[in-house]
């Protein structure tokens, strides 16, 4: 058996599985950040990605683009669980023959990334590698009443997201800035209770908040916020990679949410598990989404 | 110009130099592990390491010990900061289609070692990648009065060393266990004054301990433990891979030390920055030597 057969998400369940965690561990894998109590006070968030060359950019990209996904990616795991990102390890394999300028501008991408929001990179590891591979692991903190997982939304509530949707991977994917701000204003106040960054498309994304939530969604299909990019609604559904925050909270927090942040948009709400995934269209009929979206090894 | 011209150590130094860190930052990158001081108490170790097929393995070994390694190495650097490993974040590029069996075995090697040593493996990254390529990210804490780095050598202090050096790379390299509990009880009993774990060779990593401590060091040759897997002395002095603890501390701890420890071998001692690194041969005679053993891009 192949892992293709499995797919990513498989192979991470499968394995997740078979992990023995203790107590100071509040949450492992399967969220966009592992949440761990140490010390008192604050949560320890970690995250890492790993970014490769043909499949997260090209060999075309600017290196300085690709230093600053680098970091953004894994800032944007940060966001999604409300959290302050303080530290970064960069392991970078690159060819031999690589040339000193390629990696000085991939590393200045990295660096000027990180002070943006002000994350110190204090470590890391360097190896040969046939093709470009970038692994960042970030630590972030976060107060313990702020942190926003995926399994909080309640049937009933109002469903969002930041900007908008679709296009990013024609190049927006490389220069987008992670939700940080947004996301610790929204934890700090309003009373969300389910986010996530949209990484591997809305409904793919959302499927994640419905699984670990045991709720079902119903997306309103006028009302997604597509992208100037974005050549149609399916790559605003699922296309990925548009690093915006997807997020639940109760609907009486609407007006109030929508005067503060114009840059959110209400997109749908949550409803019970039984309904799965649906959107309502624009002649008003109701229909069932499949989840659909980036996932290493197979297309699900 | 190629980053071959530089070399791993010149690239990194390169880069060190542009990044600006924060008061939390008790050591950034340039030792084993960096050392951040969140909260109250302990400090928080955070090192990362890449292992790439072809560099750190083969595509022949078995994948329970790469997998095994991917995650010892790490415990390795925490365990030369006389650290506890706590978490880790493991990133995977693999072909797409790979063997559900071989991930199953890598991924178990993984976790029997950090079960072995209580760390919690608390999420990560999967990817497609042409050669397997694993990144893993560790956090370890260490109480303040027991952290070691490389920087706290004194002339006229004694040089050891845990274990057996050389031949590693023969098999070793995937099968060897990390000195956590020797380096904490060696911090725990002793007034260790730096330590390193032994990666790229006795030479080489006793350099980066002279270098950080502005000293040089003398080497008896007779009293190098090499391995039964060692071919030659140079093996001992430069292969690399070894993962043992290269440590000192004062001479008057010595009769307690060797008593307490029979795996710890006295090699050398401290002396002045201007003799650099020399060794005592079998004759007696006095030669100086030249940092080799293993480095990424370039032979040094």
């Amino acid at each position: 058996m192949l892992i293709s057969e499995i797919g990513e998400f498989g192979l991470i369940e499968r394995f997740k599985k078979t992990l023995r965690l203790d107590h100071s561990v509040i949450k492992g894998s399967g969220d966009d950040c592992a949440v761990v109590a140490i010390g008192k006070g604050k949560y320890l968030l970690l995250t890492s990605d790993m970014l490769v060359e043909g499949v997260d950019f090209t060999s075309r990209d600017a290196p300085a683009l690709i230093g600053q996904k680098a970091i953004a990616v894994s800032l944007s795991d940060i966001a999604a669980c409300a959290g302050t990102p303080r530290y970064a390890l960069v392991s970078v394999g690159i060819r031999k023959n690589a040339r000193l300028a390629f990696v000085d501008r991939l590393l200045k991408g990295m660096r000027t990334m990180a002070a943006g929001f002000k994350v110190n990179i204090v470590g890391g590891d360097l190896s040969e590698a046939p093709r470009l591979t970038i692994d960042v692991a970030m630590v972030g903190q976060v107060r313990k009443k702020d942190l926003l997982l995926r399994d909080g939304a309640q049937v009933g509530e109002a469903l969002c997201v930041t900007g908008r949707l679709g296009g990013s991977r024609y190049g927006r994917h490389l220069t987008f800035t992670p939700r940080v701000k947004e996301a610790s204003f929204l934890a700090g106040n309003f009373n969300v209770s389910s986010m996530i960054d949209i990484s591997d498309g809305l409904i793919q994304d959302l499927g994640h908040i419905a699984d670990a939530s045991r709720v079902g969604a119903v997306l309103y299909e006028e009302s997604i916020p597509l992208h100037k990019d974005a050549r149609s609604l399916q790559e605003g559904l699922s296309m990925g990679e548009d690093f915006e925050l997807l997020f639940t909270l109760p609907r009486r927090q609407l007006p109030k949410l929508l005067a503060a942040c114009p840059q959110v948009s209400l997109i749908g709400h949550i409803v019970d598990k039984r309904y799965g995934l649906m959107m309502v269209d624009r002649s008003c009929r109701l229909k069932q989404l499949k989840a659909r979206g980036f996932t290493h090894f197979s297309r699900i």
